[in-house]
């Protein structure tokens, strides 16, 4: 069923139409009067419409039935990743999106090679949040995960602390699996926290468990920085009963 | 610590060498007469060694210890994917790799876009098995997975079948969890077949639940190509307690 996401401020309960952008892709789609077509508020609710007229740049939906989206996860995962060389952050961003993260936060640690000054990371933050919004129409998710910019390392352990799991992942840890973190106690919401390139320094490491974070591996093999915190959030979403 | 692929027959007990790349390799190191560094025969056994002698293209190592690699994931898991438009093939080698697959298998199936003919497969397989090795050595693992083209979709679903666990993933099966399926019984073989960018045709499930793979759902999210088998590959070595 075609998807489409409109501000929550334009949206009724009963009637809603189609313009702009949304308009263009429901011709591709060749809408009908009588097909159903899902709307999201991009803050996971869902309308279910039927079409009612098809105007050249505008589609008419009559609202059928207003329910939450079926397509959110659970446990609500933020994905904290350090800043990273190339489009590294991009490519994490869409996928993330796709695997279900509720929020995608990136900020610096004392490795980072890349480190976008203010004016480029306006710029870059605009283009980041398109991409997470591409990214959850075309895996049908009815939220659209919230990109963040932190402005330094301290700032982005104190918010991933306020998570109820809060992990940050270290190759040099041995001991501590993902698995017994997450089955250490119930939780809802979750940060999942990986490094640049180089990784986090052992300093940096220390500052994460003084802020309340569980150091965790995540196996034998060492990670890229752009795949640690996707095989983290495909192995949370498979523990807490996603798939 | 340093890792070098050596090939099998180039592999002695008591001293080695370094040439070539690896020695290239060596000189960017900076390796000098003490340092420890691993060599590996790609195929799960390393041999831990200290260099005795530095050349300028050759460097000696003498071999202290030879022990089955430790990075090696215990179950044996070989990804099924569906030949993809541009690179993201490539792609997924590179982190499957990371990941700990133990082969990657492309095949054609109904929908799919790009299908190389015999002379640019032969090829990419070249160019496919070297994002491998490359993969494998900056994750440090001691096994070079092998890339494999099939013919057909036929003979994907008769090689996935004879691995213990055999999932093919649907995006329209609501029911089977892949929790469901690894949980039904212990494995230490895995195939996971996941399809194209427009996914599997309804006839080509059923063949596959006919040659004895379980359809499963990866979620209510639809994945692209490229995410799909990394998503299964994370969650599975997670279940495997990898980490």
């Amino acid at each position: 069923m075609a998807r489409f996401f409109i501000p929550k401020e334009k949206l009724d309960e009963n009637f809603l139409v189609l313009t702009g952008e949304n308009a263009a892709h429901a011709k591709v789609l060749r809408l009908k009067n009588g097909d159903e077509v899902t709307v999201c508020d991009a803050e996971g609710t869902d309308y279910r419409c039927t079409v009612s007229d098809v105007a050249p740049n505008q589609i008419s939906l009559v609202v059928q039935a207003v329910c939450p989206s079926d397509s959110e996860a659970k446990v609500r995962c933020s994905v904290y990743m350090a800043f990273a060389k190339g489009d590294k952050f991009e490519h994490v961003i869409q996928k993330a999106t796709e695997l279900g993260a509720y929020e995608i936060v990136c900020f610096p640690s004392a490795r980072c090679v890349s480190r976008p000054d203010e004016k480029s990371l306006k710029k870059k933050l605009e283009r980041w949040q398109k991409i997470a919004a591409s990214a959850a129409e075309q895996s049908r998710r009815g939220r659209i995960p919230q990109v963040i910019a932190l402005p330094s390392y301290k700032a982005a352990l104190a918010r991933a602390a306020e998570a109820e799991l809060k992990v940050c992942f270290y190759e040099n840890e041995e001991q501590l699996t993902f698995r017994a973190a997450i089955e250490a106690a119930p939780f809802t919401t979750a940060a999942i926290l990986t490094g640049p390139e180089g990784g986090f320094e052992t300093e940096e490491v220390q500052q994460a468990a003084d802020a309340g974070l569980k150091i965790c591996t995540l196996g034998s093999r060492i990670l890229r920085c752009e795949t640690a915190p996707l095989c983290a959030l495909s192995a949370l979403m498979y523990a807490c009963g996603e798939f």
